[in-house]
């Protein structure tokens, strides 16, 4: 099981903050986006005598809420069809473990959010990759792409929509060339939808929209992006295949429950006030037109305009991403700042891919974005490892 | 994967209570003891603008202080030994995990708790078990049985100290021949002390009190039950070996992190005053003795007195334990009242034991106990498969 590539730069961040150099994070999803006051507010006037164990699949109160947000959101689901679950993490293991034995195989276009693979190690099952690009903003991969990768063991595709790492929004017609595989194929398909409320162009297709594989699909949900709620660690299971179901219950019993704080959390964030994500959302959008800009205006420096997430790939004139971002933190600064990139190695499972690409999450205000594309150009003009 | 045998009553139990019966739970090891004002108030008065991702081994704050409590407990170990994980369920997962390979054999005394059969299919490992008899009180099997079972592929021996479902307490001898089958065989001991703290009467020995096998001990916490906060979500992985700690914190770090609101929670809890267990502690003692009482008093009833945690489990003269159970949910009620039991075969691993054994869990007031004896009391009676 691989390390993070995020998390093996840490210490070198570490060392040059003790330096007193300021490093922009731009490295990970971690938005400063505050937890709306409205659901950290419902924890705290909760009147709990005794927290006590909830249902294995999260209170009841809280799955009729969430058929709420997802009919909100076109998916026409029951609280039967629903897991509460610690994390999207959590989501994804038991997908994994209930749709797949072990040796099994899951198809992922790379680049992918790399912790699939300490799930796919839990799961005992295997990723195997299909390809997209740079070159044409990371699109879903042909679909003869996949068909080639098919084996008898191949039980899944997983998407994660929009994407991180690359923020790649995928279009209804390739939502539906994903229905039509999968039926052909009898394939499940794992839709991991953390980002549904952050798509700035475009139409957003969930797995759970496709008509002809409503017993397919497996959505793999999560609230830490949707309401700036990463630590509260609840997301949901939800499948409309009784059988999966099932199986995952009985994962879900022998953890006997997700986290009981945070649940009351997610129930009261259905109900905050529908344009609540307007904010954000503008927020974001701002952040990424700027980045997108700033990196575009750098010699040698290509970023597609992804539609959704808040991360963007980028290609830079470099000898290898992994040396560039650990230089970066070690041996460069700018007026006394540096930036921490994540090298996009880490998100490819074939080898030797990415090793020019960096990954950039759109989650600090355009002032220290501005800052730290600063930092950005002026490294680029001095690193040693420059290509071009 | 085998559900749990508890939960497979429930809807006879919801059944029973839509009649207007009154159903004594004595099959759940949910306490009705509140939980620390105190500790509620530190998640209530926190003053959290964006709740973030810990650390995925949890917030090191948390950590330092859990260092504290290990260290009043005679458990000497720093910050850097300890993962905080999402209840002791995935302490468990990720001992498992980070300690076998799939395929590789754990040997548990039987009856165990239930869901280590859900974990090890998670971890794709196998659980042998070496059985415990209610004719000496549970006792640790000799060890000549455990060495019967050792096989190359035997990797671990998993013990509940004190026992879930038996109640016993493991003694200081008992954990000395562990420790020398351990070293002798080179396995790890992986130790579920969830109920370290309500041991009645015998000195309590830890896993990490053993001074010979300090690097091949792996330590699953929760607090649960030591705080009554079962909803939570909160243990800890704690383990003095570098290398199993590293492959642990791998696991963590693909979950991103343990539930935020909660480690809050468990922080306080450290600094609750040393005598707040006196009173949860003298309650279940007072529990355990009528329970006992009442139950050895009952004509063909066979029930040792257990040294801790809140279970005991009881011969009675009965058929069959399911269907027993079953039946006092479906055709039997006395005063418009009846009890909820778990049966024993559920605990135990090989075909056909515990039969005539069912577990009854103290969570309740001696009025409750009393009034659920006088149930079983009148069931034993009429119960048509009666034995005796």
């Amino acid at each position: 099981m691989p390390p993070s590539p995020i998390r093996k730069l840490v210490p070198f961040a570490e060392k040059a903050k003790a330096q007193g150099i300021k490093v922009h994070h731009l490295n990970i999803g971690q938005p400063d986006i505050e937890t709306p006051a409205e659901v950290m507010n419902a924890v705290k006037n909760a009147d709990i005598k005794v927290l006590a164990y909830s249902h294995s699949a999260g209170n009841e109160s809280y799955r009729k809420k969430l058929v709420e947000y997802y009919s909100k959101n076109g998916i026409d689901i029951n609280a039967e069809q629903i897991i509460i679950t610690a994390g999207g993490s959590e989501a994804i293991v038991f997908g994994m473990i209930a749709c797949l034995d072990a040796g099994d195989e899951v198809i992922i276009p790379e680049p992918f959010y790399a912790n699939y693979n300490g799930f796919a190690v839990m799961a005992g099952i295997k990723i195997v990759p299909v390809t997209s690009s740079i070159e044409n903003g990371f699109a879903l991969p042909p679909i003869p792409e996949f068909e080639k990768l098919i084996t008898p063991k191949t039980k899944a595709i997983l998407i994660c929509n929009p994407n991180n790492p690359t923020g790649y929004l995928y279009s209804k017609a390739e939502m539906e060339q994903l229905e039509d595989i999968c039926l052909r194929k009898q394939l499940f398909l794992f839709s991991d939808e953390a980002y549904r409320e952050f798509c700035y162009e475009g139409e957003y297709t969930s797995a759970l929209h496709l008509k002809k594989i409503q017993e397919q699909v497996i959505l793999m949900d999560t609230i830490s992006k949707r309401y700036s709620a990463c630590g509260a660690r609840i997301g949901a299971f939800v499948t409309k295949n009784r059988e999966v179901y099932l199986a995952a219950l009985k994962l879900a019993q022998a953890r006997l429950s997700p986290p009981g704080l945070a649940q009351i959390l997610g129930e009261a964030a259905v109900d905050l006030p529908d344009d609540y994500f307007n904010e954000p959302k503008a927020a974001y959008l701002s952040r990424r037109n700027l980045l997108v800009n700033r990196l575009n205006k750098m010699e040698g420096v290509f970023c597609p305009t992804p539609g959704g997430a808040f991360y963007v790939i980028a290609k830079l004139p470099i000898d290898d991403g992994d040396r560039f971002c650990q230089w970066l933190l070690e041996s460069f600064s700018y007026k006394g700042q540096t930036v921490m990139l994540a090298p996009a190695s880490g998100f490819y499972e074939t080898k030797g891919l990415g090793k020019h690409e960096v990954r950039l999450a759109y989650v600090i205000n355009n002032d220290d974005i501005n800052a730290a594309m600063d930092c950005l150009e002026e490294a680029l003009k001095v690193y040693p490892g420059r290509t071009i």
